[in-house]
């Protein structure tokens, strides 16, 4: 049973319907949106359901969209900070410090601009999008039970070392850029796959709070104590541990191993002199039993997709074939054609059209299967040599033939029609 | 471009070219093969191109075949010891032990028994099966330039520590389940992807030197040397560097970071006492800014993989759409339907199937492309409200219909088949 659950630690029971309703998230539009169209972006639809403006994060009140790119086509999460008016253009500047940062915990910062046509003065954040994900506060925080009050079920302990693992490599990430997180607050940390989180709030306090010019090693150290807090809030259900933190983390210990203790106090507690600062590699050495699990997941996970995406490329291939074979048979500008006629050569593509779409059985009856298509399509994209018998419609000739034939007629006629003007890509 | 590198690491360059080699491997056989069907196994396939017969790493010559199963339809890898005689029933028991043992970087034990199927007394282990590997040897000491000689070109750092990194986490696997790795041969250590490793023949020391019985706890502290002895060998392009174990370190500290030489030394170093052993946590924890690397580079792998897997369902869903109307549209035996005749309803699918393959330019020359073809099946897909034109054969009819109105046509036209007799799914 532990095994099976390192297995699927990063993987969605059901991959293909997760993947599908994401792709359909993507797409979804809102038909009568009154949202504006910013320079680059257009198409915006709201991603925040809760209808709450809060301030409290940012110090202004702030909305998420989506939204398509009008110079690459492709979809990015927008945030909006509105009434925020800029003083200093550096502030927005720093942005693009976040470029050097490429993890696979921190949603990548694109760009930041001011904008009028909300009609107040935002401040606009550009970042990669990722469908129907959920802030950590959705996730873990909002489980009602029947009678609609809160429950709170235990994170399993594993699920909490996988975000600390995954949450030490990002803070490694960040640091060694020169920056910091600043923001870990779980409603700015996004749930994108199971058990996958990411920082979805770099760069806003650096702009935000520009002009405070707080040291770098200041902040950084600031992060250790962001990510106790993070895990304490989410070990033991409580958004707010900082009113009675050593409460909440005596309520831990009694939940959880001694080491999650030790490594969530560690993270709580100021250095004292000497002991200069907190160091990440210190950190991530101190965790490594509970990393090297995690990575040994990810590379599962890893051989997992791949092998759901080899079989996918399969249908990708035979969607192609198929797209081909639409495109030769009965076209009717072919209908004085001899070659196409009862007894020209490509008049076996037409039966083999009706071999593979049109079976029916004994009685005469349709049948209806996709395993057979199947099997007919991979047998002529491989051109075996195995023989068929295709029966005209009058059901007066047989004709016996190899795959290896047919293929080589579906090449033919289909290079045929290439020569044509409409050159595609196949 | 050092990030870059970390993005690429797990990931081939071509990665759905990779895939689809890896894909016809899988399925490729031998026409006249002499070789014999095994109990559960048949239509073996050799996997051994080099011809020499070695007995270095077992002590019996090797043989490795790709299997199926005839359990289960599925592939396997078989490794077959020639000229084993089984004395001790327990011996190939002990393999059994090796099922705890689940790890992203050891090659699964599935099962061993002995045949007399090739004509002497053999000795097979059943493991899973990775098409297009190869063994370290192979990729890494094969190279040769124009005129025949080997050329030794640095293996990357990185790679070192990516490798370093997999080993520790498979060791930590092997370890904690109460076993060794025991062989960690060159030769022995497969490359089944991008910079992924695997240890491809646990369990069968365990079983040739069953006899021997020695301590656990010797042979997990051997791993350590075995493990040194491995990237010492990768890292200095020197299949036997025991000889000279001193210079090769030397040489290794010349090409690559104090850190590598520090970690390998480490590995081949015995303990002195009173230090009692070497373990693997503390090996880990040592290495831990190289795992937490290696970590994100397998997450970053992750995303890749289900992006591109996205991707590939849209084209599944697209193939089993184009399928079903492949299967509706001309079928003989609707030639006197009423409803498929020029004033029937189902007229429009016949037109529709033009308007999506038939496409010509203004000049009557056939439009070949895929995109065309993609745009209006996935518009179908969704039964959007886009009205098009669709022309008779004769020109003399247009109908305006939407995709709406079609995907309702398509649903009831292929409803009335299903109700035939060979129900399939789609
Ligand atoms: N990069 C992103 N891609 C896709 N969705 C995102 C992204 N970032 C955030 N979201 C989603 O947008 C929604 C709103 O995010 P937001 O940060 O406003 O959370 P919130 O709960 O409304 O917090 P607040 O009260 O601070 O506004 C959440 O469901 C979140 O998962
Ligand atoms: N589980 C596996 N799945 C697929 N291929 C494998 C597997 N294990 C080994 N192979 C491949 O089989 C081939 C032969 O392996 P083998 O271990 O015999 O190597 P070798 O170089 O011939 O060594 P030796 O001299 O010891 O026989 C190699 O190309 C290797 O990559
Ligand atoms: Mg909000
Ligand atoms: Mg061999």
């Amino acid at each position: 049973a532990y095994q099976r659950l390192t297995h699927d630690f990063f993987m969605p029971e059901k991959l293909r319907e997760d993947l599908q309703k994401k792709a359909e998230a993507t797409l979804q539009v809102m038909p009568n949106s009154q949202l504006p169209t910013l320079d680059n972006y257009h198409t915006l639809v709201a991603l925040d359901t809760s209808h709450h403006k809060s301030a409290t994060v940012f110090g202004f009140p702030g909305w998420v969209y989506k939204a398509t790119s009008s110079k690459n086509g492709k979809m990015y999460c927008l945030r909006r900070l509105e009434g925020y008016r800029l003083t200093n253009e550096n502030a927005i500047r720093s942005v693009k410090d976040w470029r050097r940062v490429d993890s696979g915990t921190v949603v990548s910062v694109i760009d930041a601009f001011t904008t009028r046509a909300f009609g107040d003065s935002s401040l606009i954040f550009v970042t990669d999008y990722f469908p129907l994900s959920k802030t950590l506060v959705e996730h873990h925080f909002t489980s009602t039970n029947r009678f609609g009050h809160r429950t709170s079920t235990n994170v399993p302990e594993k699920v909490l070392w996988g975000y600390i693992s995954q949450i030490g490599s990002a803070i490694k990430s960040v640091h060694s850029a020169k920056l910091a997180v600043r923001c870990m607050d779980p409603s700015k940390v996004i749930l994108t796959d199971k058990s996958r989180i990411r920082f979805s709030a770099c760069s806003i306090l650096d702009v935000v709070q520009y002009e405070a010019q707080r040291p770098l090693a200041e902040l950084q150290q600031e992060d250790f104590l962001h990510f106790g807090k993070l895990i304490l809030s989410i070990a033991t259900n409580n958004l707010a541990p900082n009113q009675a933190m050593k409460a909440a983390v005596d309520q831990l210990g009694r939940t959880y191993s001694p080491e999650l203790k030790e490594t969530v106090t560690w993270l709580l507690t100021p250095t004292q002199p000497p002991a200069a600062v907190k160091s990440i590699d210190d950190f991530i050495s101190g965790i490594s039993a509970h990393l090297v699990s995690a990575f040994d997941s990810s590379l599962h996970t890893q051989d997992t997709l791949t092998s759901e995406l080899s079989r996918e490329l399969e249908n990708g291939r035979l969607f192609r074939l198929i797209a081909k074979l639409g495109t030769i048979n009965e076209r009717p500008e072919y209908d004085g054609d001899r070659n196409w006629s009862e007894n020209g050569e490509r008049y076996m593509l037409k039966l083999f059209r009706d071999y593979v779409f049109h079976q029916v059985d004994a009685e005469g009856r349709p049948v209806v299967g996709l395993g057979h298509i199947l099997s007919c399509l991979n047998k002529l994209d491989a051109g075996v040599e195995e023989k068929i018998s295709l029966v005209s419609r009058d059901e007066q000739n047989v004709f016996v033939v190899s795959y290896r034939e047919l293929k080589k007629l579906v090449n033919g006629a289909f290079g045929d029609l290439m020569k044509g003007p409409g050159k595609g890509r196949y």
